[in-house]
């Protein structure tokens, strides 16, 4: 409706701003600097995705943290006053556990990540190694020589993992070194950062292993296309009445420019209307491509239209 | 005098090769793969690169392996019977001590690496902390909690490190958030395949880094242009009068073209004339930039002409 635009809400009349939410049927939302902040919700975000949920609309929480289950997802959100169940979360580890399910997968999984994924396979009766610390004892040519790839593997994935270490590269990469290999990445984040450090991302881990591995794995998380496969075969989802809502333009802004949704940012986490600004005049169509449909303060701006 | 030619050696006459060797008076040469394999000097290699001696050729080995000193290289080239000593020899670790050195440089590094680098930082006075094992203990959040950076730390230099953690990697990107903190890497090869495993190069760990650091280093060893400027400044190398001989095209002979010396391709490696001449047909200029002036089948076949 207001496509690519960059449309303030806040110019829009009430009744436009109802229109505009009779245009979807379905809301993607990121968390983290969305729906809260840590954990914290922000202003008015609980009654928005409560009345999203009781007006019927398809809603899912879309995160490319792989670090939690469904379970834990929803354990958090309902704490926080959520009112969503397993069904409204999408997760990296989900999609990833999703992904070989679809596959027919019934070899093991080498895992670079936590219980975050290994749980999510567990739930698809997928089995799994490599999970937990794997710290190099002695020389690098003792683990080199010891090493006995399991011949069961029949797939990578990476996440986020506190525990990565040159010997999990090294074990992935091996792996991988065989083409009929599967790899996986959750997400390619770069980094979060805090107040006084850098705590990398699972995009530094993934890099990592695509070097020495020599191969791109398919990426599950924004902003890849995936996610909207998986919504339209297992929740039959209409991409034109679907609202992505997200505070990074280069994650959620573009996941639903790569599928097709309409785009709300707000400015409650990374990118703000400056931001989209500087989009707008960029010569370069990609960028571009960031410039949300809509963007507003907050997202319980929405609260008096709903 | 072969410019880009990829001539075969074999097909010039001897006074033509002895007139070609005359047109150099300073031999750059990889080692793996050109001079010796792991521990075995490959066939006339040692009578080769001694007679160059003799016969009063400026002679450098030139490798990125970061995990020797100078010294150590110099201990294992006389065993195998290379008559060189320390003034041979330019390592990436080297490169990387005389790099800081030449900047006056009196803070302390944050090295992600071995003994090969820290040693070369002793040799020229540079402090220097992180080599060894880093190993979480506890939780991520745990060690984010305890994580003190040291204020005296004013660059960052990733080499190989058979220790590479996750937390190393949250110090590294760490201290680069500061734009004032120098920004090393020895070298970007990918990876070494061996026959059950693949083992990740340096190329692997510097992504890792580079991708939560959001900052990209300088890196110190092939193909970068980096060692030219040193060979000019400090060894008062000709570049026109300058032969590179390697086995790798997009390492060695790249670094040729790219510090405008002359180049020899050895088949003891990893490429041979059947890939020249898919370099030579690329409709990719980068790409033909990896075709050497001279091939030859081994260093050894010089000999004769010496």
């Amino acid at each position: 409706m207001y496509s690519n635009s960059g449309t303030n809400l806040a110019s829009l009349s009430p009744s436009e701003i109802k229109d505009w939410i009779n245009t979807f049927d379905t809301v993607l939302t990121d968390c983290d600097g969305v729906i809260w902040v840590d954990n914290t919700p922000l202003p008015f975000a609980t009654d928005v995705i409560n009345k999203f949920i009781e007006n019927n609309k398809k809603l899912f929480f879309v995160t490319n943290n792989s670090t939690k289950t469904r379970n834990e997802f929803v354990a958090k959100s309902n704490k926080l006053g959520f009112n969503v169940g397993l069904d409204n979360i999408i997760s990296t580890a989900y999609l990833a556990a999703q992904y070989l399910k679809a596959k027919h997968f019934d070899k093991k999984c080498y895992v670079v990540g936590t219980t975050g994924i290994t749980r999510e396979l567990d739930a698809v009766g997928i089995r799994h190694t490599g999970a937990g610390p794997d710290v190099l004892q002695g020389t690098l040519g003792e683990a080199v020589h010891a090493f006995q790839p399991d011949p069961e593997v029949g797939a990578v994935v990476v996440g986020f993992d506190e525990h990565f270490s040159f010997l999990k590269m090294m074990r992935a990469a091996s792996y991988l070194n065989d083409p009929e290999v599967l790899f996986i990445g959750t997400n390619t984040d770069e980094r979060f950062p805090m107040p006084d450090c850098v705590i990398p991302g699972t995009g530094s881990i993934v890099n990592a292993v695509t070097t020495c591995a020599e191969r791109e794995p398919i990426v599950m998380g924004k902003p890849n296309k995936h996610i909207c496969d998986i919504l339209e075969e297992e929740y039959k989802v209409d991409p034109k009445r679907t609202l992505m809502i997200g505070d990074r333009c280069n994650t959620d802004i573009l996941l639903g420019k790569n599928c097709g949704f309409q785009t709300l940012l707000v400015e409650t986490g990374i990118h703000n209307a400056a931001d989209i600004e500087k989009f707008a005049q960029s010569n370069d169509p990609d960028v571009r491509k960031l410039v949300p449909d809509v963007y507003t303060s907050k997202l319980g701006d929405l609260l008096p239209y709903l």
